[in-house]
């Protein structure tokens, strides 16, 4: 699939690029709705879209490899960083977890597609395969913080990675506890680490 | 349905009390297998557990309520804490986060029921009554170390339970990090925690 970013926005832009969007978009909104990757079907994704299923084999050779295009679009660029503090670096960064900077669909859809990641490793290397850029940032300003004696000299980077987002992915997907806002954790959690919870 | 773990585990159970716990569990096996929620079907269930669909629908009005007592039996009563230190109770409350100490279809299942939860606000309602019990003995944990000076005065409880809980489920359900093993995170998250990450 052409990256659509790549594309004109204006409405010069090539017809099949439009299919492609129509049909990457309808594949989003299912999902967003509750649709579940074994419900969701060519079928209805071409009735969506408004085209013919054949014109979606045309271009794709399965639910598979759609889902995968379709997923890899919700990835927006991530946040220009300052630069200056790692802290407020990582609130930029975890700040896009979730919704913003996101395409809004996100949070509804990743419980639907997480069984499927589950099931199968072909699903699971793809959906890492998505992911790792952004992740790769975090990480970057991690091994910067140690680099320059903002964080511990002894960090564990993947660990911490984990500690950061994890918990605001669970907020984000399925509001894992009533009484947090999801909106408010990037900093709470950084700040609880940066300082850690035993008194110093 | 009547507790199972009240019923004697000898053959002498009484037969419904043995047909219920077929019905459960052949709803947590076709879960843990990856069906989801949408394709899960009371005739599915009867089938596995080899019973008339309308044995079923004696006993429970329909799927939904079949399926929250299904999930109700997956939290085993939690470990026994040795109650001296903070840290290592915590380490004993998070390795329940998982198979330990559940049953061990619980981290196949719960991606497959997380789309149902993130649609409906009764589905959330439910299973955080499920879960809270277990949720309440960290909470208790954490308030008995900021009582004795082993954590912070100033902690606040609930989101230090999102960042303890957050990174070894999301682990667990689709194992996020590849290069994290789950088995070690619970003490690895408390360590990082108590310590933080920035020099002190």
């Amino acid at each position: 699939m052409p990256a659509l970013e790549d594309a004109p926005r204006a409405p010069g832009r090539p017809r099949s690029v439009r299919v492609d969007e129509a049909i990457v978009s309808a594949t989003l909104d299912l999902l967003a709705e509750g649709t579940t990757v074994d419900v969701l079907s060519i079928e209805a994704i071409a009735s969506r879209a408004g085209v013919g299923k054949a014109t979606i084999y045309r271009r794709w050779p399965g639910k598979e490899a759609l889902l995968h295009d379709a997923l890899a679009t919700l990835k927006l660029p991530g946040p220009e960083l300052a630069g200056e503090s790692v802290r407020d670096d990582l609130i930029a960064l975890l700040s896009q977890v979730g919704p913003t900077g996101h395409d809004p669909r996100f949070p509804k859809i990743l419980p639907c597609i997480l069984p499927h990641l589950s099931r199968s490793p072909e699903h699971y290397q793809a959906y890492q395969d998505i992911i790792e850029p952004r992740r790769n940032r975090v990480r970057q300003v991690l091994r910067r913080g140690v680099a320059n004696g903002e964080l511990r000299a002894d960090l564990d980077i993947e660990l911490t990675m984990a500690v950061l987002i994890g918990p605001i992915l669970m907020q984000r997907v399925v509001r894992w506890h009533p009484d947090l806002d999801a909106d408010k954790m990037p900093e709470q959690v950084v700040d609880l680490l940066m300082a850690g919870i035993a008194p110093h």
